[in-house]
């Protein structure tokens, strides 16, 4: 099954009490893709990026399986970048900076050949080329759409035309009561139900993550780490491996969205444990298998 | 079998977004006992009141099969008092008052009958006082300890030996960062589980619980409210079904200790429901197993 992939490309620089990374291959679309490949044979980038960006990572993608057929090149521009420094409890960041570079000129056009891809991911990029991504598809069976606190604030109702043509809205606490005016989660959660899609992830950080749908609600702890490096790109990582895990089977029931949670959990703590996608970098079926299991394990009771 | 709690007796001032209740029946002890006894026969109460103390809540609690025989009554004192208020987001409290009354000078004695009990839950009292009641049991089966930010703060070292005598320490993942000055709460809970106790418990309000032992870590989510009425005594009810679940079966291996979390996790979302002891006051069997099979249901996946 092929799942379509659109966000950013960039070169982050990354500051935490770890450490500090300039020019981490970074990006909504780049961490989605990475992940979700490990799960689903076929997964098609779609993005922007500069003459600036190191042929090394366009080989490395490609040595993935990830087809770059739609990844845009702009010799004479640069690509995005963003600057970010985490405190020392990891809840906040501090944005240094935020350069688009050739982000600012994104128009993605998707290729003939992918308009029928099976499951589309709409990496956190403004509503609008999101829905402009949605109006080139023909029958996607699953689209997958992410946001992030600015477009809540700058792009309101745009992104809410979005979040009314999507099957599955996938955001973090902070932008699910901002997005409603809930305070609570769970009532927040549910709002969003209303407002289009028929399932929605609240990803809790250190906390989980929530499925609320009309068949109930599903719990998914995180894994337990007792340090985390740097949580750039988790939430990218988890849409990833949740689309990955949908792209790995068949079924469209409330047990797939669950399992497909799980995966999402799973390749997001790999994530956190290293540097930008360094922690996504190197992983097999075998680790995946491994830390699914532990998952397993953490819920598990005979009740 | 037998669950000794000893604990405090309050009648309490409580306000919330949502209502107000004066001389409210409340206190560790008192939440904890209610919610043991719906999983337990013998539950033992070990406290003391005032004059004030309205017979109507001693005739309340006997009429519940919660044997009172280690309450004490201080005719001519007046029962200790707390009064609080919680904001919008429920999360925060302020304390408007403390009147200890006959707390003040409390010292409790356990009954000789009651010196065998199988399972001692030592509510949030001074550390001593906890101390002061493991020095007078016989081999207690289980002993599980709640306890506060207050002592953490004023009687660490007390704390300290107390935590080290019990099995189960129950805390909030504030009080566990607090006590271990750990700013992860995996982290702290397993330094916890360093300082005596096998199985360290810390509740993470609306995020739900953890347990940490040697056997691995095992989540429970909090039931999924849209609102709460008012979260005092939530962390004692918990407690009282925890306890209430271990006394209802023998096993004392780890699905046994993961159940109770369960089933603490499961009383204490009734008690969040209603002011004081509303929410827990008038369940039945039927009732709680109705949500124990919703938790199961919030976390359940075929892997």
């Amino acid at each position: 099954m092929s799942i379509l992939v659109v966000g950013s490309v960039a070169l982050d620089y990354l500051e935490t009490p770890y450490g500090v990374r300039e020019k981490a291959l970074g990006g909504s679309a780049t961490f989605i893709s990475i992940a979700a490949r490990y799960l689903a044979p076929d997964v098609r980038f779609v993005g922007i990026v500069g003459g600036d960006f190191p042929q090394a990572h366009i080989d490395d993608l490609t040595a993935r399986g990830i087809d770059l057929l739609g990844l845009e090149r702009v010799p004479d521009g640069r690509t995005f970048s963003w600057g970010g420094r985490y405190h020392e409890d990891m809840n906040h960041r501090d944005t240094l900076y935020t350069e688009l570079g050739v982000f600012a000129q994104f128009n993605p056009a998707i290729p003939d050949a992918w308009r029928r891809s099976d499951i589309v991911v709409l990496g956190n990029i403004h509503p609008s080329l999101q829905s402009h991504v949605l109006d080139q598809m023909e029958q996607p069976g699953v689209v997958i759409c992410d946001t992030m606190n600015l477009w809540i604030d700058t792009s309101r109702e745009a992104l809410l035309d979005t979040i009314r043509r999507v099957d599955v809205l996938i955001l973090n606490d902070q932008e699910a009561r901002q997005l409603t005016g809930e305070r609570n989660t769970v009532a927040a959660g549910r709002r969003l139900l209303d407002a289009g899609p028929s399932r929605v992830v609240v990803k809790k950080g250190e906390h989980g993550a929530m499925l609320l749908s009309r068949d109930g609600v599903f719990f998914a702890p995180a894994y337990p780490l007792d340090a985390l490096k740097d949580p750039t790109g988790a939430g990218d990582t988890f849409a990833g491996g949740f689309a990955g895990a949908l792209a790995a089977s068949p079924a469209r029931d409330d047990e797939a969205f669950r399992r497909a949670v799980v995966y999402g959990s799973v390749l997001a703590s790999f994530c956190v444990e290293q540097f930008g996608v360094e922690g996504v970098a190197e992983l097999d079926a075998e680790r995946i298998a491994g830390r699914y299991r532990a998952f397993v394990e953490m819920v598990r009771y005979t009740p």
